[in-house]
């Protein structure tokens, strides 16, 4: 079908709240092989935004053991299967060991929702706390803590130290920040409510690529347990090795923070529809105390896991963390150069290949240049280079691409966006 | 592995909360294939249960389908595909035109917490109305209103003429069933609250295989309809021409009747994780008033919809729909014998490959015969036929097997029932 006609019947029938990339002018994407995008002319793009192609679009390895498993069998998790347990255990190898039981689902929104449901269970409590412009998922549970979604009153301020509450002048923001937790949780006990969980990302991700000061989740987790709750890292668009440094996000806080669930989600199948949710036994057996079976119809299928498996595999075999290291490094550096030329970018910031790049108008009044970043995007995207611009004012540049991104592609797009910010891209 | 290992790695690594079939000895499947299933010495199961592999286990052209996609491109829905679009009209062709706009999502959960959060920002109402014994989903929006998971004071009871309130001697029972939902709104009125949606599955499945007599949901929809709340048709179980006659079960109760929202999953990608929530246009723009985008990271992937549009494709190539009527009806006339020949069988019930047995001890009182059901499923299970028992007493035997499920499949369970029942079974 032609580009116009695909759009036409898009309109027709497709939700019209699911939006779409470059809606003037939208991508029309017909082929993926790892960091690049294909159009329907054989235009190729350079992908520098889908961290769910986590191991490279249509990673072979992964396909194979997809198509595969899905020749021999695809049922619920009723019967035993190998896969299922396999892929559990390969999993927990990469956690501490007090994270032990496993959940599968099907979506990042699947998971974070039965972690409130386990956290409901465990501590009989029920209030959450979540961050500001925290975005945790699209059920009905999760838009309800969102504030990326839906603005409320009393969400911890976000842990950004450039523009937050408490900043990088200030003398232990990990400490102030964690104590603003403290005090939502005072205040919800004068009201006679108590705490359940807190909720964050494990880095901000929608948030606009906040990383959060070292030693914070640790003090935060005393709080919230001290009141009952518990502590859930949603490492669903940061996980499996993005970071580089660690398998995990969390683990940037330090060994001596552990926290009772984590959710993981998108990169974990790269792109096949499945989820995590990984608690301590106490909880798990907390859960099931409730008499309740849990069953979800596809989550855990052998197909799943198997894509899993692989998943797994390929970022050890191709060493996708060390490269998450090196090429990060690289394109931190050039984004570095990148910051004493031009005024308006304010921040860099990033670890691996999670990166964020905030431009403002201002340096001291750090006036967001939102419309700078849509015309960066926009420019981009005429070049053949995917990114996108996200946080609460849209002026975060965030790079998350596949983790087989290179040195190359980090210099042509760093050289591009040095142009665009120059004014000498025609 | 050998089975204990991996029963053993099981045990320790999957929430226990996640139930296995037979649990003191449970069957490991290693392949499927059709209607047959194989564990890892290479014994064949019948397969009456696996609704999900619904053009049969591992079906050639939807494998294909899959891979070859998979290969190509699996991305998100912010990109133009055809594929997304093509799935999108061969579903809405098999739905009256009113329901013409499609939101994909990966289970009959998502689909059915989408379908609430639509009908909550269509009619700015709150109260969902529920039958008994109703089952739609596990996230914490739906355990709230699956009375199956956890009873409710105010659920309106289910359509059930067999043992419910009203009953085949009634004169009327579709009037009398839909007068009990209209009570309901008149009390939620009385106390100020407002009605947001009724739901149902178009035929009660966990609930026991109950087949609601013919016009009780156009009666339900007016009493709705005029309280400003819309009508939630989940065909999560039983779409996708189970029924045989049509192609989705809400359409037994006549061309009259038209829900304003329709949820779909299980069937839909023959055990790959999706689904989909099909909506009237006014509901879908409702909900883009709000401002607010709906994004599914993997909801209507290419993958997704290749396998989707396969599924369609074998289910008309192959006349799923007319072997669902040929083997459905062949199967009730033999369980009629049986019910004939054995006291225990108090009703069959069912349309096309959708069929309950209801075992009672007494055929007056209708006294479940609980243990009798669960006997007969595990006397199966050594015979190597997948059986279970459901509804709210667990002594309703459910058939919903595979679509190719043949002649001589039913002939086979049929006999070994007969003698189990009978006694001659060693």
């Amino acid at each position: 079908m032609d580009k116009n006609q695909t759009l036409n019947l898009r309109r027709k029938h497709i939700g019209p709240s699911c939006k779409i990339f470059f809606s003037h002018d939208p991508i029309k994407i017909v082929r993926a092989k790892g960091q690049y995008m294909y159009d329907e002319k054989g235009q190729r793009y350079l992908d520098c935004i889908n961290n769910v192609a986590h191991v490279g679009h249509c990673h072979p390895d992964v396909v194979k053991a997809g198509a595969e498993q899905m020749e021999q069998l695809n049922t619920n998790s009723r019967f035993l299967h190998d896969n299922l347990v396999l892929f559990a255990q390969k999993l927990q190898a990469t956690l501490p060991e007090r994270l032990s039981v496993c959940y599968f689902v099907n979506s990042g929104s699947e998971a974070n929702d039965l972690a409130l449901r386990l956290a409901w269970q465990y501590t009989n409590n029920r209030d959450v706390i979540t961050l500001e412009n925290a975005y945790h998922g699209h059920v009905s549970s999760l838009i309800d803590i969102s504030p990326y979604k839906l603005q409320h009153q009393s969400d911890a301020p976000s842990p950004d130290v450039y523009r937050g509450k408490y900043r990088a002048d200030h003398a232990d923001p990990a400490t102030a920040y964690a104590d603003e937790v403290k005090d939502i949780i005072d205040k919800a006990h004068s009201k006679r409510r108590k705490i359940a969980a807190f909720i964050a990302e494990s880095l901000q991700s929608c948030g606009g690529q906040v990383i959060p000061p070292a030693g914070y989740f640790q003090q935060v987790a005393k709080h919230v347990r001290k009141a009952g709750g518990v502590f859930i890292a949603d490492e669903v668009q940061v996980g499996f090795g993005r970071v580089g440094s660690h398998f995990w996000a969390f683990q940037l806080q330090g060994d001596d923070f552990v926290p009772d669930i984590v959710t993981m989600g998108k990169p974990i199948g790269n792109g096949h529809p499945m989820s995590c949710v990984v608690t301590t036994k106490e909880v798990a057996e907390a859960f099931m105390s409730s008499g309740m079976e849990y069953f979800n119809t596809f989550g855990g299928n052998p197909v799943s896991c198997a894509i899993g498996l692989a998943v797994l595999d390929v970022i050890e075999k191709e060493d996708l963390r060390g490269n998450a290291v090196r090429v990060g490094r690289h394109l931190t550096h050039l984004l570095e150069k990148q910051k004493e030329k031009h005024l308006l970018i304010g921040d860099i910031r990033g670890v691996g290949l999670f990166v964020g790049v905030e431009l403002v108008r201002d340096r001291t009044k750090l006036t967001p240049a939102t419309a700078e970043a849509q015309e960066v995007i926009y420019r981009l995207k005429e070049e053949h280079i995917l990114l996108s611009a996200d946080g609460p004012h849209r002026n975060v540049l965030k790079f998350k691409p596949p983790m087989c991104f290179s040195v190359e592609d980090a210099d042509l797009v760093v050289e591009k966006i040095d142009l665009i910010l120059t004014g000498t891209l025609p």
